[in-house]
């Protein structure tokens, strides 16, 4: 297992033991991580605060030069607003944990240049599924759909 | 003037006065602003939190009924990353002050089916050109490139 990858389902976890949404990322340059984050939509009543964002966040106002050097690693395939977080910020690879759950914007990340690698990790999808069963209305509203339109 | 455009620059002006970067941003539902947000950049120390970002987190986690209904008002034409929360969100309608300092991501809104309508404010395009002359590092870091990428 990539350790970075490990690093992100920790913040997943972390996320899901104080009561939200099971989604981590971490942010690496040059083999070190600068920014972790975890959904904190439940947590902080947030709306913005996806676990790639919260990474983001944590890495901080970062010079442009080290975030394109960069590589953000996300337990789950990155949304529209998780995704133009990358774009807008250069990150030119990205590790996806699973895309079986949810699929987010690669196709347009892989348009604009960026490198996108698909583990299809059993313990991510494991976690994301379980999740969604328990709490679809919450996961419904994490990406933004009402629950009327996507009924699981 | 659209009084909603209005309150936008309103935020703008608002972050200038704190030292932040001037670009303002309201979300409006059934004809109530339900969010106002400006750029944080600076105030707060943070990567994500430009003017429309943090109009969402103001607004907060709305069913995703009333953000489908929301028309947003931006000062300057949506980032990446703003542009990807206005997809997630699914809002179908946002009024920009203007583009001619910065062409954010209009085009792939437009082609996700959102109404863009850019209003080529001078009040907008003043504010933002005045402030990119002064600040052009804290601007340049702000969408996320190199000052040597784009000298001013």
């Amino acid at each position: 297992m990539d350790l970075f990858m490990q690093a992100a389902i920790e913040q997943a976890r972390l996320g899901l033991a104080q009561g939200g949404i099971p989604i981590g990322s971490v942010i690496v340059h040059d083999g070190r991580i600068i920014g972790r984050g975890h959904n904190r939509r439940v947590q902080k009543g947030s709306a913005i605060l996806h676990g790639e964002m919260d990474a983001f966040e944590n890495a901080g106002r970062q010079p442009a030069g080290i975030y394109h050097e960069s590589v953000l690693y996300t337990t789950l395939s990155p949304c529209a607003m998780c995704s133009g977080a990358i774009l807008l910020y250069g990150i030119r690879q990205i590790v996806i944990g699973e895309n079986q759950t949810f699929m987010g914007e690669e196709a347009l990340l892989r348009s604009r240049g960026v490198q996108v690698d698909v583990l299809q990790d059993a313990d991510c999808i494991h976690m994301m599924r379980t999740f969604i069963e328990a709490s679809p209305e919450l996961w419904n509203e994490d990406i933004g759909v009402e629950d009327s339109d996507h009924p699981l």
